[in-house]
């Protein structure tokens, strides 16, 4: 009785009779796994591509379609909106968001081959207007293209890369473009002629000694056994896995809104079943919209001891994840009546206190004496002269908090919007060949996107955008390895093999 | 050709005769191993111990040979010196020390067995004093016994759980009983009749399908193929291996004072490549030694920005594992005239400003006006009135600093001493049985201490001699199960399948 799972896969030598046979066998349909395929097929290979709902989307679907681009001198966009941009910049600016362990190789790959990328996907359709919109959004309301969409003006990414906007977002009127994005995607892989197999669970990786070869997946109530020269995951991460989350990635616990579909770990559990390296667990991405609008930016942060945390002119995520790290199960976002807004209702932020002075809102919340209060005296101290020594926030949206009435607004967890996804996953070289925990590539098996650890590697840095362009660029890469993985060993007649 | 490593079992197929067969193999003779293959050997099975240094150690031998025990009313020594505990207040005080997935089986049977654990150790030969040192010290300097070792008597660990001394520090004038507690371990175990190789390192796991059937070891410069019907991985963290640390552990990337001898972190990818699961692999103990003389716990931390961020009375180390946190690259200690003391050489303290008021060190420092001044100034006026409304300082703690001349201890990294070791590692059920990805034993697999994830699994909440009683204790029952592992097998006839 053979006995396989995701966490222990099937030998060759136990599979009786091969179901499908492909070259290239890609696993999770979302961007990833549509680029991976794309690029799989016109390599020459014949392609599988599995996905275990019944259409493509994953995670990328539930996206704004908004993939981070720059370098080289700039896209036309970025041009047209009067900003310049180079790659070591670019460069620069990945690695610092990657933290202490950023992937060079990725990071410097991607910063020289970024504007092919976007020629690339205007190749295959994805329509861009071109318009540039200023300020600090989330994602633009509109059908434009290019916003920040990082920390790139914030310190202290400004004093060591230039700073340009590199969001460039898909022609979509309104937030979600990212359905747009991977249909516009899944119309080329099925033109290209790669086999789409839909509510296809994959359940394990069969092996050949070290080699992957193949998959089981289940269609139809059916276990099905897959050979493959090359298999691709690009299943996405494991927000949407309890058990994942609370023995890898336990900062997530307190959080409410997963930003997955089926997002379940699988590929990343397959993976590490065939020898995969699985790196950086604990790492996430979290947002809570506490932007919107703007003006809110110019108040400023405060934590249960009354404390700022940060520049709040950083990226939006950024700040949220700093949010997460401070102690207690609540922040306070202080405004006063000149930038008062409310915040959109997604983000379920209450306002906790009004008060006529900053001594009045800090009792109202139960804070001792000369803290928060204090925080904001020394904060209206410098911000009158235009500057914040202790946060470096940017000049343009310092504002002394001193229009009353005042207010306290909250974020709390559980309670608050904070979507999140995980970022941790299978260790890979830019290729795409998944690494083994010695550093060594597992033979036959590739993976991109989220079901990796790749650009985007820590939560402190993340920038929208970054993981589209991640999955996007590095599906793409994967797809090319697989294709000429496939290619190797069929010229070297190894196919024949199990 | 075979083709094994730690990274990628060997299958006993390929296995042409075995050099060695035991029952049970143990691997590693640090505290963990000595105590699995002690119970292991009195539970009737043959043992084989393999180590790859020339002889007993590990990192417990590195240690103070402090063991974290209480609960269940209270030892002789608790009680002599006035104490009371309760099997309850133990379990709260580890799970809460655990963290968000603290594992809650493996506290509560820790509490209920924790005081026959002591009546164990105390058999073997490990001597105690029987003796109570008050106040708060990081070992004793005298062969003294029972100390306050962890956050017991500190926010918010005392509003949670009766507080109790609970370090129990084997026999020993001065630091490092640690050589010596193993010392009497590795008597035990030769009386035992254990085998024990060493100089022998460990390559790989060998495995019949999912069971792990024996290993790969180098003896003399060859490979010799060791039979075992139960193996049990004790081969500690991975605080030596630089390339683990960055891809699982970035944290520690700042911290240049491992406590490790050969803790390369080998057992757990053996374990990783047999199925096991690996989980909390970011988490560490950190601790500089800034509490001596103890006159400097009445001094207040605060970060780079001037903040404070914890009650200074908590275990030095979940107070140095909090310095870590903070932003920047240094952390200052504030004291005035009336408390200072010089640091203990080790610690790599310095002096980095004195001044005869707050705003002169703040300035001296290169901190902007009303940042710590103004921390300093709200702390004092709590102070002086008995409380710290803030951070919950205990009020025997609390001292104004208000005596000058004042001065800025400066705790760096790189630069000051931070000792480290890591806590995450294979996840295992009380009994020792690895678990593989889904929950479930990988046959003939055993593991305990810092190659596992156990009671110490969160370095926020570590205290001194938890990582020693979770390897003894946790060692004997990985020892007891994998020898009634061995009978059951024996019994089955299973072990003449390979």
């Amino acid at each position: 009785m053979s006995d396989y799972s995701l966490h222990r896969p099937l030998p060759a030598s136990e599979v009786a009779a091969w179901d499908i046979e492909t070259d290239v066998a890609v696993v999770g349909f979302g961007a990833s796994g549509a680029c991976a395929a794309l690029e799989a097929a016109r390599g020459g290979a014949r392609v599988t591509l599995f996905e275990m709902a019944s259409g493509s989307g994953g995670a990328s679907a539930l996206s704004g379609g908004e993939i981070y681009i720059g370098g080289g001198g700039g896209t036309e966009v970025q041009r047209a909106a009067g900003f310049t941009d180079s790659t070591n910049a670019l460069a620069t600016y990945l690695k610092m968001a990657g933290g202490p362990d950023a992937d060079s190789a990725k990071c410097d790959l991607y910063a020289a081959e970024s504007l092919s990328h976007f020629e690339w996907l205007k190749a295959q359709g994805v329509p861009y207007k071109g318009t540039f919109v200023p300020g600090k959004i989330i994602e633009p309301a509109t059908d434009d293209t290019l916003i920040w969409s990082g920390s790139e003006e914030a310190w202290p990414y400004s004093a060591a890369a230039a700073p340009a906007p590199r969001g460039h977002v898909i022609q979509f009127e309104g937030w979600g473009g990212g359905r747009k994005l991977v249909d516009i995607l899944e119309r080329n892989v099925r033109e290209a002629g790669v086999d789409v197999r839909t509510d296809a669970r994959v359940l394990a990786l069969v092996t050949d000694g070290p080699r992957v070869v193949g998959l089981v997946v289940r269609i139809d109530n059916r276990d099905r056994f897959v050979r493959a020269a090359a298999t691709v995951i690009c299943t996405g991460g494991f927000c949407m896995n309890d058990a994942m989350l609370r023995r890898y990635a336990p900062g997530t616990l307190k959080l409410t809104d997963p930003i997955g579909e089926n997002d379940n770990g699988s590929g990343i559990l397959m993976g590490m079943s065939a020898g995969g390296d699985a790196i950086h667990m604990d790492e996430f991405f979290t947002t809570c919209p506490w932007i919107m609008p703007e003006s809110l930016v110019k108040g400023i942060f405060v934590n249960s001891r009354g404390q700022r945390f940060i520049n709040e002119d950083c990226y939006h995520g950024r700040v949220s994840r700093t949010m997460v790290d401070q102690p207690g199960d609540r922040v306070w976002l202080l405004v006063d009546n000149a930038i008062f807004a409310r915040p959109i209702d997604l983000a379920r932020i209450d306002i906790a206190a009004v008060g006529e002075t900053w001594e009045e809102v800090e009792r109202d919340l139960g804070l001792p004496e000369e803290t928060l209060a204090a925080t904001v005296q020394t904060f209206n101290r410098y911000a009158a002269e235009g500057r914040d020594p202790i946060w470096q926030k940017a000049a343009k949206w310092l504002k002394v908090l001193d229009d009353p009435p005042f207010a306290a607004l909250e974020l709390r967890y559980p309670g608050s919007y904070f979507s999140f996804f995980t970022l941790g996953g299978l260790s890979t070289r830019p290729s795409g060949e998944v690494l083994d925990r010695g550093g060594a590539p597992v033979p036959g098996l590739f993976a991109a996107g989220r079901a990796t650890s790749g650009l985007p590697r820590s939560g402190h840095g993340y920038s929208s955008g970054m993981s589209l362009a991640d999955c996007t660029f590095f599906g793409r890469k994967a797809g090319e390895s697989a294709a000429a993985a496939a290619r190797i060993m069929q010229a070297e007649g190894i196919r024949e093999l199990a």
